[in-house]
């Protein structure tokens, strides 16, 4: 049966993947509508192999000057209306939100609430808006399926079981580049050193997340939304060969995992095929020639970020919404050489302590806090004149 | 719902601990019915603790004995007859068939066909009779739960997926006590080398195998039934530790793979309680504990029964039959200073060559071709001499 797609954030990472797995099965997927911010270049590229109805982009002018260059049987809208029109399209089954920032969140919610499967590969709509998120995905019935290797793992681990019988959840985190730093040495590191992932080949901003391991603890909050699991049985487990995705426990002590090279094409076809599995032309994995796997305890006292992450999500409300934004910017000023790596997370801890939380906040309120924080952030780094 | 079981074999290793399960969790599982060989004084205990209706030892003597030391309302029957009862009583739901050799072939093939579910941890049911089980447990759509580590973590791991969309099974293999000795050290192996197993207490029979490897070998002919997989996509994989217990690799490329400490407790207590899981109070895996996992290439020449046990299940029909029953002659000849432990496997390939296959071998076949091969191998020892 053919599935019809939405791509929210065709032309990044994630969406450009994505379209490579429906390239691969045109049998069995088309797409119906694309969103992008202003790649119009590779948009139209997009827009010319794959025919969608309808495509959103970022502004009016955008939208305008996309007009006179694609044909005009499609469907050209902007912003976050535009946005939730792609997300919302009559005969779309699945919506792959592969935003980046807060701005996924309500397409998300109004996806679901169109009875759409969402394919989830933006963060902030579990950190931010988890309790709003699960509780319609809930109401409606809707699959939530993730689009990240960790999270995806444990989909898969959990496939079939009852999420009753979990004893916990084991995220691994390949623990950056900084694994074997003491605190005394990560005073030191510059932004080339931050940038060199072991593992994986990520964006900038998602590296130094790695570095910091705050990556690791905004997907801990995910994993307790996602999975609906307390965070007393979300553990993280260092494994720098990142071969184990993850893991789950169960209550007889068994424990399920998935494994394979780092490619992000398996959670992203995953999720697209979901419940089936399609061929994947990609190396198998050989753990003969990659010989040994390595496991070690996170150390929470070097990686403060970690823990900082546990103790926000546990705190709830608005809180991990100010944990991410101010994370979001202050990693962008150590980018730009504006703040020293190890003031990274007193930075962010600095703002959550600022912060008036509120308990149980709706989109609205989630969007406030997420302003305010980036706000905040700002005007906190440049009193600091590093 | 309450769960009625009847247990072959019950005061064997598997069968003790199948009934410290039902032990623990009264208000889910019920024995009705148990079989013991020769061992009353176990049996006994275990009559009077979890009061079966029916219970079945080897010989009339036997059972006449046992008349006299049990309450009168135990039903007690023996030899093949009685085994064949205990496992179609009607008020069993479950049968695990933990008996050893290829008499627990017939009761299992009566159970099927009284539309038992059945929990496997007899071997030969598989190697000489998986075709024709197999066969049955399709036609009156009968799950045939392995209770083996190896089977059990596949079958875990296939759980909730499409066997079409399996691309290959992964043994793993501890290796076993002879797993960095070359082929020059292993001709001045003693009993007492073979003996030592470096993961799992098993008994001496298993652990000889484990140190040729043709524990692995029967494994893969009970792989091959029992997920109905081509050869060609059963691997073996060394792996020292014995953490990860077995997995599967999917079209996608991703692998499932179930992990824990060795304790047959989970394959057993999740035979039993599948499709759920219940507690099992033990000890949690820690992966930083263990540090590292390792994984080999399987060498075929220098363990060259991994090799014949591939080649025997490729031919089918009675090969494999006369293999395990070869194998058996033979270990026990070894266990006895009878034969030199670099002679197991040339004696097997003898009697393999020895044998006239028969193609689609029915129970009777199948037991004639076990009893002739085991009269060839004994005849054979005694004219080597050694």
């Amino acid at each position: 049966m053919m599935k019809y797609l939405a791509i929210l954030g065709s032309t990044g990472s994630i969406g450009t993947q994505a379209l490579e797995v429906v390239q691969a099965h045109q049998d069995k997927f088309r797409v119906i509508g694309l969103s992008a911010g202003s790649n119009l270049t590779v948009l139209k590229k997009q827009i010319a192999t794959f025919s969608p109805k309808i495509v959103s982009v970022r502004s009016k002018d955008l939208a305008e000057k996309l007009r006179t260059e694609v044909r005009s049987d499609v469907k050209i809208v902007y912003g976050e209306e535009g946005l939730i029109e792609v997300a919302t399209q009559d005969d779309v089954d699945f919506v792959i939100t592969a935003l980046v920032g807060s701005i996924g969140l309500k397409p998300t919610i109004k996806a679901i609430e169109a009875n759409k499967q969402i394919g989830l590969a933006n963060k902030e709509t579990l950190v931010s808006g988890g309790h709003l998120v699960m509780e319609l995905a809930k109401q409606y019935d809707v699959p939530i399926i993730p689009i990240d290797s960790e999270h995806s793992a444990i989909y898969q681990s959990l496939n079939g079981e009852k999420n009753t019988q979990v004893n916990r959840i084991i995220l691994t985190a390949s623990g950056g580049p900084f694994r074997n730093k003491s605190r005394e040495d990560l005073k030191n590191v510059t932004i080339a050193d931050a940038l060199k992932h072991p593992n994986w080949t990520m964006g900038a901003k998602i590296t130094i997340d790695s570095a910091t391991m705050m990556n690791k603890g905004l997907e801990v909050i995910e994993a307790h939304w996602l999975f609906q699991m307390p965070y007393e049985k979300i553990d993280v487990m260092i494994h720098p060969e990142s071969i184990i995705h993850s893991m789950v426990e169960y209550i007889d002590r068994a424990i399920i995992a998935q494994l394979g090279t780092p490619d992000m094409k398996v959670p992203i076809q995953y999720a697209i095929s979901y419940p089936d599995r399609l061929n994947l032309n990609i190396d198998a994995l050989d753990l003969t020639q990659i010989g040994a796997l390595h496991f070690f305890k996170p150390d929470l006292e070097r990686f403060p970020s970690l823990k900082m992450a546990y103790q926000t999500g546990k705190e709830g409300g608005t809180m991990p919404t100010v944990l991410n934004a101010a994370n979001e910017v202050v990693v962008g000023a150590f980018l730009q050489g504006k703040v020293p790596f190890m003031e990274i997370e007193s930075i962010i801890d600095a703002i959550l302590g600022q912060h008036q939380k509120v308990k149980h906040p709706s989109i609205e309120e989630i969007m406030e806090a997420d302003r305010w924080a980036r706000v905040a952030t700002s005007t906190l780094i440049k009193s600091k004149g590093w």
